[in-house]
Formats: structure tokens, C-alpha cells, sequence
């Protein structure tokens, strides 16, 4: 593996390897790697020729009073993790590097960006598409791997490749679950044993939702209610609640089609973020709970499909504070 | 010379092109060519391996009450002015190849977008940088040409492709006049004879504002206050006369360095622009006034370098009208 941290390198490399009719991969992160990224990493390495992985905690995508400062960070964990992973380069640029003066150049899309995250974090995706449209131009890549527990980020940066005819095929990539469910993410670091104990009922909430669907419920007030009574009651801050269609983001009056069910909550002073998708034909449920791992992150591919069942162990919330839909 | 009107098939050819490391070199236009036209299409000829030259009346560009509908249209035309340049591909894509949707992706430059032509069109730039960025990426250019007439949206197009590290140099071309010094543009079609008689006031104006700064002005204020009572004298509707620094379009209190003098009037109903550069240091003065063509635009290679002078005949307004600075 090569670490790289000037975007001329980067760009050498990759030209150089496009040149020589190599196919380039890229996985954009913010670092402090957990499976979820090792898995981007891993299919990237099996679809792709050369492995580019970037760590570059993006300072356009934090808003004002937001954890740009605290984000955690861990470079030598991360180098380590990225080798197991047969990454090829790792680019951890500064931000001198990245934004030699402010941007002035700014990638929005709008409508996919106003809803769920982008209500709270108005700036948010703009940062998101401008660096991913910058990182696109200094890789040059065939495809890039992002995870589905950033389901919005996944549609808005597939709708910027559509629209600016980028040629890049972005691949979505399962949500990656902690053995207890809990939707695994840099900043669950943040949390205290209690807070880590209470987010689990984030996953919980929508897995029960998942449950409800299954049985039958087809009113998504009643689906959101149901998900918000069982979050207030775990003590969750519940920023939102929503049920979307999967292609665009849309609202939805019935339960119809391939659904996404996406969480915003913050525990203590972490925000957090999860999300199922449901695809409803009729009576015919297949729910998308993503991909749990058993044990130890740090061995290799323990991952597997998950579908609510007794391969988890989660702690439970008492009754009154399961979901009762109709 | 190739004609294309799908996405797909430019990209395949430009593909193909890179891949055989043959010098991609794109032209975008709007069509209805003139010798500006053709001056950027011979530069990208003598630099380039595979010229492409690009039609597409953008609507993204055209704010609703401008004049997308009755721009000048001649694809017969422009396609034998393109063989002759020796263009390789001439695309010709329909508005539902370019936007199959509504575009939700927007590529925005702030700062440099708000004044000049950007204060009356105020989304003219933002649908510039995001027609350019999709032509960029499917076209994959190492280098496009841009003529300095329109010099604000080189500045932008230029200023995008440094923020997002596109993989493309930007060449800004000398400014194409008409033998009688009007700057070429395919609205001057628009022009009744009258019209077309007293819009070349425009470059008059500016051509004597180069020569006041040549005799020692160095107030903007005063270079500004001339060029818009010559203006006004000839019955030009000034929508701007403004002095800025070449690099960054930014105002300036005094004359030195390199500075932009750039114009907008309506004449009738027509908005044309026009504009010079000035290379101050001390009392040494270098004018760019762009190249003017003598006698038919259709024969080869007419261009020389323009500076005031016998060259050119032009109307000359009365001595009212005349700048006189200081």
C-alpha cells in the first residue's frame, strides 16, 4: 500500500493506471475506520484493479456547531486497517491540500438534499457533493463504494453522477450492524456505556417497525408514531423520523413499494443515524435490516445477512415500549 | 468529421481517443458560428489530437425573459464552418439528451458569478459551470477553449475547474471584432443596420478609455464616468461599465496591474458585451484590444493582432461624445 497525501501524486498514479486499462475503485471516508468501511474496502478490492481509500474529515460538510473538531481520528489504526484490507493507496490529504483557499465552487442538488439529514445540517450536502465531485476528478475512478447507513448521501451523490454525467458507477453498499444491531459509525466513540446501551434501541425501534410492516401495517404516520413512542421512551432525542421512497426520496401516503425508514437521534450529545428499507408488494414483505456482524470487528468477514431473528443478541426494551402498530 | 448527438456515443469516441493517448481538445459552443467561433476551434486544432466541438443552446444558461427561443440557429451551416476547421466531432445533442430530467445539480461559483453580466443574469453562470461541468465529463477533455470576449465566464469556468480539480486547463482565446472593431457575436444577427452602425460605439468607447489610460489616467471612477457618457451620447442602454482586476474580477480605487474594462449595453433589443484588458505598471501601458478581422469572415486566417489605429475604420461619434479624462 502507498500513502499518498498531495492530490498530484494521487492523480499520477491513478492516470497511470487507467492508462495502463486498470479499473480504479474508490472508497471517500472521514477515517477512524470501523467494518463498515473495511467492507467498501473489501468490495471495492474484489470488483476493482486499484484500490484508492481516502481519509479526509471534510470540514465543508460540519456545520457551524458541529464535531469537526472532535471528530475522532486514528491514522495509524486506519493504515493498518486499510493494508489488511489490500487497499493500494491511501490519500489522507490536508486541508491546505484539499482547499488551498476557500472554495468558491460549490455542487448542490437540490430537493433529495431538503428532507431527513438535510433539515438539520443545511450545508451538509453541499460539502458532501462538492468533495465527492472533487475526489471523482482526482481519481478519475470506473466506481465508488459508499455505505447505505448514509442512504440520503447515496441518492444525492447518484443523482449528482446522473446529472453531471460523471462517468462513475456508485455502488451503494449494505449498512454494517455491531453484533447488538446497533448501526456502526466513527462517532458511536462518543458514546458512554449507558448512551451505547440506549442507542441500541434505535435499531431495535425500526426492527419492530420492520415487524409491524410484515403483519400487516401499511399507514406510515402510524409506522413513524410507532418508531417515535419507542424512542422517547428509551430516552432517545428523536431528530427525525420518515418514511421515504427508496428511488428518490419522496414522501409517501401508504406503504407501498421499496420503502426506506430512516432515523435521526441524538444520545447524549451524539448524533446518530440509522435506516431499514422495505420492499412492499402486496402482502409480500422483504425487509433490508443490513448486515450484522458476530464478535470481533477486527477478524476477517465474520458478516452475514441479517433478518430480525435469534442470531442477535440485543437488549430488549420492556412492553410498553415496543411497537404497537394497529 | 463526425456527427454525434447522443451522450453515449461522444463519450465512447473520447474514450476510445484517451485510451490510444490521443490529446482531447473541446470546444463548447452555442452555435451559429463566427470567426470567434472558428479562431477556438483552429487553436484546439493546432494543440489538440481529436477536436470536439460542441452545439447546445443551453436553457439552464437563459433566464426567462432572455432570449432562448430566438437565438440564431444555422446547424447546416455550422457544420460545413466545422469541416472547414477541421473539427473531429461535431455534437449536436437535443435538450432531452442534455437533461432526460429536470437537472437537480447545480455547480455554483460564488464571488465572481455576483457582479458584471452576473448582476442582471443573476442564474446565467450557474447554468454555465453546470452545462460545462457535464460537458467536461463526457467529453474528458485535456484542454477546452473559451473565447475572452464572454471574459467573466472564463474567470468562472476556470475558477470551477481549479476548486474541483477537474482534470482539464482551461484556455481563454483573444476576443474576435468585425472589421469596423465590433466585437463578433452570434446576437449581433439581432442588429438592424442602424443598430449595427451604432453598436460599434461600444468598442469606440473602450478603445478610447484605452488611450486616455495610455495618456495617463489612472482613476477608474473617471475611465467609467467616460466610457458611459460616450455611451449614452451614441443612444447605448449601459447595463455596466465596470474596472476590475483580471485575476480574481474584483473592484478596484486605482489603475494598475491587470485590469479588465468590460461593458454590457442593449442596443434596440439586443444585449451585447464587450470588453478590454490593460496591463498597468507605472507609465507603461499594454492594451488588449482583441484581433480584428479584415474583410470576409470566410476566408482563412484573417486575424492580426488589433491595437488602435488605421487599420480600422470605424463611425466615429462627435467630440461630445469623445472620452475626455482629466
Amino acid at each position: 500500500m502507498i500513502a499518498v497525501d498531495r492530490i498530484d501524486d494521487l492523480r499520477a498514479h491513478c492516470d497511470a493506471a487507467r492508462r495502463d486499462g486498470r479499473r480504479v475503485g474508490l472508497v471517500p471516508t472521514m477515517g477512524y475506520f470501523h467494518e463498515g468501511h473495511r467492507s467498501l474496502m473489501r468490495t471495492a478490492r474484489e470488483q476493482t484493479d486499484l484500490v484508492v481509500t481516502t481519509i479526509f474529515v471534510n470540514p465543508l460538510q460540519f456545520g457551524p456547531n458541529e464535531d469537526l473538531d472532535a471528530y475522532p481520528r486514528d491514522l495509524a489504526g486506519d493504515s493498518d486497517a486499510a493494508q489488511g484490507e489490500g487497499v493500494d493507496i491511501l490519500f489522507t490529504p490536508s486541508i491546505a491540500e484539499m482547499y488551498p483557499e476557500p472554495t468558491r465552487t460549490t455542487v448542490h442538488v437540490a430537493g433529495l438534499t431538503e428532507g431527513l439529514c438535510g433539515a438539520a445540517r443545511p450545508t451538509h450536502f453541499d460539502g458532501v457533493t462538492t468533495v465527492v465531485a472533487k475526489l471523482f476528478a482526482i481519481v478519475g475512478p470506473c466506481t465508488a463504494y459508499f455505505g447505505r447507513k448514509d442512504y440520503q448521501q447515496v441518492a444525492v451523490v447518484s443523482r449528482m453522477v446522473a446529472d453531471l454525467d460523471l462517468p462513475v458507477s456508485v455502488v451503494g453498499c449494505p449498512l454494517v450492524r455491531e453484533p447488538d444491531g446497533l448501526a456502526m459509525s466513527s462517532r458511536n466513540a462518543y458514546l458512554s456505556s449507558d448512551e451505547r446501551w440506549r442507542a441500541t434501541g434505535i435499531f431495535q425501534a425500526l426492527r419492530d417497525a420492520a415487524e409491524a410492516v410484515e403483519r400487516g401495517e401499511r399507514d406510515p404516520e402510524a409506522l413513524r408514531t410507532g418508531i417515535e413512542h419507542a424512542g422517547t421512551h428509551l430516552g432517545l432525542d428523536l431528530e427525525y423520523v420518515e418514511v421515504r421512497r427508496c428511488t428518490d426520496l419522496s414522501t409517501v401516503t401508504t406503504l407501498a413499494g421499496d420503502l426506506l425508514v430512516a432515523v435521526a437521534a441524538r444520545v447524549g450529545g451524539t448524533r446518530l443515524i440509522d435506516n431499514i428499507t422495505l420492499q412492499i408488494s402486496g402482502s409480500e414483505v422483504t425487509t433490508d435490516l443490513g448486515v450484522i456482524t458476530q464478535g470481533s470487528t477486527t477478524e476477517p468477514q465474520r458478516k452475514q445477512s441479517f433478518r430480525r431473528g435469534p442470531q442477535v443478541e440485543h437488549p430488549r426494551v420492556d412492553s410498553n415500549a415496543r411497537i404497537s402498530l394497529s
